[in-house]
């Protein structure tokens, strides 16, 4: 039996790299760059007028002229023809092109407009209401960086330079595996002694919000049949999520099949409560990464949170370093485990902070409805309240 | 023109119910209850062993009895046969049902099994290692609320309760139309005096975020054509988010075309910036909600999150409350607009600060990849370092 950071440090350092993939532009959202973005053009691509109103020339305030014959009008999207003069104007639309020796906009509503002649009625400033060609960018300038992370955003940036195909990390083929006899499915009737399966929904869904298809397997406890699915597994996927099967049970054989599969077990069992028995490994030649929880809906919920998915992000190359937030109630960690506290986090004026949610331990599965992470309570540490605690979300906070 | 407050007040007036629909329970993630669940069975379901073991009566232990013959095994999944007396015992598997007559559960750990007995090693407390029959919640208790928004461990207790089938809130059909003759595919290179449309799938991927998926339209500069097009529009969806055509240009005639075909204008702009020219109404008879956002891609982003996103959210009955962060620079409003300010927030020791991204106007999109939201800063306000200011996240912060 290992610590939790010692356990949280073997982890870490077997990340995986699942390779890039080209994805449609609409179809990125939500993944990470595997290509730097660079301007296709200079952005804005001309002077670009940000008010509906005139286009003159400045040398014409210069001369005093206050009234401008509107020679014709530019609307986005159109060319326009060049500044006759200094003491004409050119009716301009935002968004459109400045014409050629135009150098200043002046908006309608610092205008008279009557005879053909626009008339000024405000002081101007040359070279007012144009926003510049390559002021946001020049022709070549790098606009996204290899790493970022594709927001909306990211996606008007990419939309803009005429990236329709995105260059993204790939996410990992991850199958989910259940075992235990006792387990039917949701749609079934379960009798006296069955349950129905919970934990591979619940991942499922976690790893969804991931962006990350998951496949759904459940074993039962015949150890025949284990080794045969679970080496096909370990051939056909990056990494498996399996759920029970790793306690001290006489049918708790995953470990003992796994490493008979090939898999080196990296640990077995962390100080930690829940998900003690939790067992890792990596099949060096498939590449695969095993992740054995313990079959309680609180373990996985909690194992997947703390360990899986720093594990994804440092694999995409991101880096999550978990918040700290202020506790609300006293907590005194009697026992020589590093706990994982239900609580729920919230922010109030600026600052993060969490309560306890007491349910009734790690095969509470409605108590984790109530919470939206897991306090991170070193082994026999007491904390009072107001204590900065490190704090592990499940469910987006701010 | 009227303040900012108000025009948040009249759009948080005007949300819209969309009905609710049936999904799987896969499809479910994300999407808010329509229906309370009550709890099938008792959870757990049985008298359940929360450790590997011997199940034992614990009326043996004050008689004294330390050493018990071994009548069989239970594994979870299996029924078990009753405990024969009080000085036999049944090896018993985690999640196995805690066979008739037994109380208590003692782990292999505290054991020494030889000649198919097995001999207490430490003292036992009556009733221990035994998660009781409905000790979570009772058959019929209720287990999630109308209203609660389905997370990952939501789906867990959906799972287990045998919903395959969730009823849920519907969410708004909704197109994106861009308007503007100036705007070409991504997948084209524009000519000189044209610009790609971007606006269009930032919308559409912020969309998808909140799993909602949008039709996208563009329409050119044309009145006939915007007017046969957005009638047809107006009948075929809940929402329409148009960007561009609002402001004082001779082409923007949306609002004029908007009104004529029967949506009422429920206001044009706003005392902000960005998103002066925002128009905002509703087609009473169809149902739909027009939010027609000026074109610069800061408007139509900033817009989005200040107005849609809240108005999105109070329509599937959840109140989103925008954070406070405190500010990490002085900054000073010397205009009679509400400022919409690019800011980056992240969380130190527990407190939410932000800093200001500097950019270059509300067209600047590239600047609006280093933000995650906009701070809110009233008209002519002076903020210091270390204000507390109401900030509105455009990624998720923690």
């Amino acid at each position: 039996m290992i610590p939790f950071e010692t356990a949280f440090t073997i982890v870490l350092e077997n990340t995986h790299d699942f390779g890039t993939v080209s994805l449609k532009l609409e179809d990125s959202p939500g993944r990470i760059l595997a290509e730097d973005i660079f301007a296709d053009r200079d952005f804005p691509p001309f002077d670009r007028a940000t008010r509906d109103g005139i286009a003159i020339n400045a040398a014409g305030l210069e001369q005093g002229n206050t009234s401008f014959a509107i020679q014709g009008i530019v609307a986005a999207g159109s060319t326009p023809v060049p500044l006759e003069n200094e003491t004409s104007c050119v009716e301009i639309m935002t968004g459109a092109m400045v014409p050629e020796n135009a150098d200043t906009v002046v908006m309608y509503e610092h205008l008279e407009i009557k005879d053909k002649k626009a008339v000024l009625q405000k002081p101007v400033q040359p070279g007012q209401n144009i926003h510049k060609i390559g002021s946001d960018q020049g022709k070549g300038d790098k606009v996204l960086g290899k790493g970022t992370k594709i927001h909306a955003a990211e996606i008007g940036v990419l939309a803009s330079v005429g990236k329709t195909g995105v260059l993204v990390r790939e996410l990992p083929k991850t199958a989910i595996i259940a075992t235990g006899n006792e387990l039917v499915a949701p749609s079934e009737t379960p009798k006296p002694h069955q349950v129905r399966t919970s934990n591979s929904y619940t991942l499922s869904a976690a790893l969804k919000k991931e962006g990350i298809a998951s496949v759904l397997l459940h074993f039962p406890d015949d150890w025949e049949h284990i080794q045969e699915q679970l080496g096909q597994a370990l051939q056909h996927y990056d990494v498996l999520l399996l759920s029970g099967g790793v306690s001290k049970g006489k049918y708790d054989f995953l470990p003992e099949v796994l490493e008979k599969l090939g898999v080196t077990k990296l640990f077995h069992k962390v100080q930690q409560r829940p998900g003690k028995p939790f067992w890792f490994g990596k099949h060096h030649e498939a590449n695969t990464t095993v992740f054995a929880f313990p079959g309680n809906p609180g373990s996985t919920f909690a194992s997947y949170h703390v360990y899986f998915l720093p594990w994804l992000s440092k694999s995409l190359g991101i880096t999550i370093q978990p918040p700290k937030v202020y506790l609300e109630e006293a907590f005194s960690n009697e026992i020589a485990l590093t706990r994982f506290i239900r609580a729920f986090a919230y922010l109030k004026e600026g600052q993060l902070y969490a309560n306890i949610i007491h349910g009734n331990g790690s095969g509470d599965l409605t108590s984790l409805t109530q919470a939206n992470g897991f306090l991170v309570i070193g082994p026999e540490k007491e904390h009072t309240i107001g204590d900065l605690v490190p704090f592990i979300p499940t469910q987006n906070i701010v």
